[in-house]
């Protein structure tokens, strides 16, 4: 038989969550929950696999990011979803309110959404291919104050989660742009602005890894061929960037400082005008200013931004990068509709977040198993006793189980008990059960009582 | 651009949940967990992909029921898992405990799962392609004590989740095995004693469905060919089999009378001492016998079992089949190690039991939001008043939002909370702000009450 066995394999890139990792990232999850739902934020689900045009757009490539599936029961390719938030633009889009039958979803609207995403990648690399995401975003608000909420959730994540040191950094893709109308980028021949100040954007976003230099060397740098986004910036243009990204302050300083830098310009002048906007809701809401940080280095890679976006970033382990991130996007529906709506929201990558804790030991892993006492079967003919204990300890909420080993000695059981990690033994042997009494051996501080039997679940209340 | 745009449709098979019945199927997967880990139950996660052989095994056919991805990242296949036993089973061969480093995991083990399995199949069936199982499993124990807390947490599910009117159904493959010995099933030419058994078990399990005379004609049914494993079996042993599917009698009865019907067949009399071992263990976990139901037709398709077999019946849904089965099934891990290792357990359809429940008005969607109150933003310039309103009420542990609508009149927002199905609207105006006071109303009563602005917290307290 051994000849036919399979290896008992995971593919690379894939988890398992065993106790008692699963039991502290759980706990990671209902403190984010808790944050998330008191704001408001609805939780939903949509499934593991989606139509194909619908994660990648009818008019995009096949996405080679997407696991794709094989289906022959369908007429369209299905796929794994990369993001929660194509499948919550689907959902909005499917389901408009309607004034007369009162259904589908009413705007504005909060919701939360956690679960696995799927990335198609080689395992080798060490990356997660399915990892969780954890995304609150706000649909059908333009105020800034659904921004500000962002921020704040952001925070008090952060906070809840009892991590000390962290930078919530803030900059607007409307200041972006307007850097990109002071440096004088335009249409060339076979490139349009739009891509040369994306080309732009995603060379600012590279500031925290190669430093502002190598930044404006490659802001600098000519094209290479007539479709080569380079944004070569001129001498003068250079000087203005390097102005702008080292201004410094605190956040109203740099704000202030920016408005004169941005002077004519008005898209980065609203942009500022956001940013003061959510500043002052944030503040509002009792969140301090401390680990609010404008940083007008940030883009956010993502194309979808068009306003305000948002990092957080571990001071004591800033090489997990940004834990929880994201933006207003002004386009979240188009590809469904056609129709733009205002949306904004962050996701954090919970896989990363959970490596990032338990980098610095801010994860719990103490709790082995969810029993909390284990019932000792000694004698031969208790069974029935013995279940009754368990019964009632149950009864008064405790999480019990009782000895279930083929070996019934009590010392394979209770050292089985200790490897398992339960709070409590109950014994119960010959003697107990003639004096009424029970034996409760506490394996934390190896105190071991003896009470009557019927005040055992007093005891445990 | 509308030319372009996809259609915000979902493959056929796939659930989305939105509130209210995502907030209603959470409550209900809460009470079951509640269940499980009462009994010590460890939860775990597995990935949504799988190598295909780890699901299909090595020797087997490539699983047409299964999901395959395309992926040139790895060497093996990929697919979906139908199931969590066989990642329950690939877990245990990867983590065998280690008695010198205490690593891995030690048996007997209780683990519960949650979570999507997935089955590839025609979406116009109407069937769920993507749907949850909730699976208890003790692995690693021959104790029936195992399998009757897999009963005693049917019994317990089905209480906390408000049925009334259910059965437990319980069978030992031990017994249908000796049935195969009563009813002399032997080998013929091409076909082994074991596939005629199995096959024979296969139309019992249609009683419920065909009946008794139907089943008996299928079982003396000549083969059409010499690969057909028809049972083919005799008018002496269709008397035989007659005589024990119509034992009636409560469940002792129906033991003892079976027990006079196999003697001398020791495989049936070993089933039958674990069913009256089982319903001893159970009573001895103070479950009323009432709803259990010894039904010596129940065989539970899967060729995997090699013990007892229960299943659970809403009496007032019958339609939806069992909802909540299992049993016991000792080739776990064989796929892996090539050894034994006894488990027992059993799984909930979520998605069923949550339709069965809905059918039976069971399952309560009144829940429309996690937001409790609504802040609406009246005065214009009180955004900071409203945002510590708010700021105050989640402090206290209520779920609060704040009208977020670009619309701010009275009347949009106060409409707009109704529609939203918050309990509570807190109104605060020029004149509200001008006593120090709110106005907090409740859309449940509709009465609206006026409160001290620093009582508030108090209030919802």
């Amino acid at each position: 038989m051994a000849e036919d066995t399979v290896k008992p394999e995971r593919p690379g890139g894939f988890l398992d969550f065993l106790p008692p990792d699963y039991l502290a990232r759980e706990k990671m999850l209902k403190t984010i929950e808790k944050v998330f739902r008191s704001f408001g934020f609805d939780p939903i689900e949509t499934p593991r696999l989606e139509f194909l045009k619908t994660l990648a757009g009818e008019t995009s490539d096949t996405g080679k990011n997407i696991f794709h599936i094989k289906s022959t029961h369908d007429d369209e390719p299905l796929a794994m979803p990369f993001d929660h938030t194509v499948p919550f633009a689907r959902i909005l889009a499917a389901n408009p309110y309607n004034t007369r039958t009162k259904a589908g979803i009413r705007l504005p609207w909060r919701r939360m959404v956690v679960g696995p995403v799927f990335r198609s990648d080689t395992p080798q690399s060490g990356r997660y291919r399915q990892f969780y995401q954890f995304d609150a975003d706000i649909a059908g608000a333009s105020s800034m104050l659904a921004d500000a909420e962002i921020v704040a959730i952001m925070f008090l994540t952060m906070e809840a989660l009892g991590v000390k040191q962290f930078k919530i950094r803030l900059n607007n893709r409307k200041i972006l742009n307007g850097l990109a109308k002071l440096a004088n980028i335009a249409d060339r021949e076979e490139v349009s602005t739009d891509d040369i100040t994306k080309e732009m954007m995603r060379i600012l976003d590279k500031l925290d890894k190669i430093g502002l230099d190598k930044v404006l060397a490659e802001l600098q740098a000519e094209p290479e061929t007539a479709l080569d986004a380079a944004p070569a910036l001129s001498g003068d243009a250079i000087e203005k960037i390097r102005a702008f990204l080292n201004l410094k302050g605190n956040n109203e300083e740099k704000l202030s400082l920016c408005r004169t830098v941005f002077e004519g310009v008005s898209i980065a002048q609203e942009g500022i005008d956001e940013l003061g906007q959510i500043l002052e809701y944030v503040a509002g809401m009792g969140i301090p200013s401390e680990p609010l940080e404008i940083d007008f280095s940030i883009a956010r890679g993502l194309d979808y931004y068009t306003g305000p976006v948002m990092e957080t970033v571990l001071l004591d382990a800033p090489e997990f990068g940004s834990v929880f991130s994201g933006g207003r996007y002004n386009n979240l529906v188009s590809r469904f509709t056609g129709k733009e709506l205002p949306a904004t929201g962050a996701s954090i990558g919970v896989d990363r977040l959970f490596a990032a804790l338990s980098h610095l030991e801010a994860i719990d892993r103490s709790e082995e198993t969810v029993a909390e006492v284990m019932v000792l079967r000694i004698e031969k003919d208790r069974d029935a006793d013995y279940l009754r204990i368990a019964t009632d300890l149950r009864s008064v909420g405790i999480n019990t189980e009782i000895s279930l080993a083929d070996d019934t000695t009590f010392k394979k059981q209770f050292n089985f008990a200790i490897s398992r990690g339960v709070k409590f033994v109950i014994i119960c042997g010959g003697n107990e059960f003639e004096k009424g009494t029970i034996q409760v051996k506490n394996l934390q501080t190896r105190k071991q009582e003896e009470i009557p039997r019927d005040e055992l679940m007093k005891y445990f209340k």
